[in-house]
């Protein structure tokens, strides 16, 4: 749950992120900018700010502000109907993202999960991108990212995007955002 | 058909002009830039500079640079195997473009087809895109667009691209570019 104050401080901080990389949106995106909390009150510490220039039956795509140290929890998006789950690439643009994904685990992660859901954090195989590298992220695969000390932009290219199919390892999780009118 | 310095410099130009607009790519990126003359020889009129991101069995993005004027000549999509086709959202970023599409054609139009290929532009439904704004071109549908006077940078968000099953009104159009070496 957030505050109307929360969610409103929120868009303006990432709309100034992206203004500043050279991102330019309508302001009926900017007023549409959606802040996800994943239902866990730490915006902060997990959290996305969200993008979404299009999404059809058949593509979609997104940029995704995450603030200093801000991590998107971590969750797999499932086969459903006749497709095999959503595919997803993220490609960074300013700052530097961890994302975690299922694979060799590192040895020394650069990252730590938010205190106290450590069990919520799965897969360790760490890809660092820094502005102009991307990864692909396969249908179904447990996945989760945070970003650097000076937060990050992510531009996501993918296929539908279904986010009430999400499965997330924190079963506490809900996808939708509530907001509370003081 | 292109020589090898008129390639190396349009790729040149475009990486600059990605620059200046803070779009970060790396050198493999760079060096990859397409630079596509539809085969017509004549690129400072027709023709388009291609960063290719992602390109899977689902997904694909690019950037597109036009140079002041430029053109993409009109084209569309058709449906293969078990696809509709391709389906395309065009958000630019930088400059104008002015998108032809299928539908109510303009009174005025802000364009004018290179010269002396008039025939082979049919569709003169206009879109003005400036920076954030954007449009989808449903599958097989005949498009073309061109920069305004500054150029333009569009980012593409598509279904799979298969380039070599574009349909493109003019018959002597080759989506291969050639370069001959001196």
């Amino acid at each position: 749950m957030l505050t109307r104050e929360e969610l409103d401080a929120a868009k303006s901080r990432a709309a100034v992120v992206l203004a500043e990389t050279g991102i330019v949106l309508t302001s009926a995106e900017i007023d549409a900018i959606e802040v996800a909390d994943f239902g866990l009150s730490r915006l902060d510490e997990i959290g996305l700010e969200i993008v979404v220039y299009v999404n059809t039956e058949r593509v979609c795509a997104k940029e995704l502000v995450l603030f200093p140290r801000q991590t998107c929890p971590e969750h797999r998006h499932p086969p459903f109907a006749s497709s095999p789950g959503k595919e997803e690439t993220f490609r960074c643009r300013r700052g530097v993202v961890y994302l975690y994904t299922e694979g060799e685990p590192a040895m020394n992660p650069a990252c730590r999960p938010p205190e106290p859901d450590g069990d919520a954090f799965t897969v360790w195989h760490e890809i660092e991108l820094r502005p102009g590298e991307q990864h692909t992220v396969p249908p179904n695969t447990l996945h989760w990212f945070q970003a650097g000390e000076e937060g990050a932009i992510v531009s996501e290219f993918s296929t539908t995007s279904t986010d009430e199919l999400d499965v997330f390892t924190d079963s506490r999780i809900g996808r939708t955002t509530v907001v509370r009118d003081a």
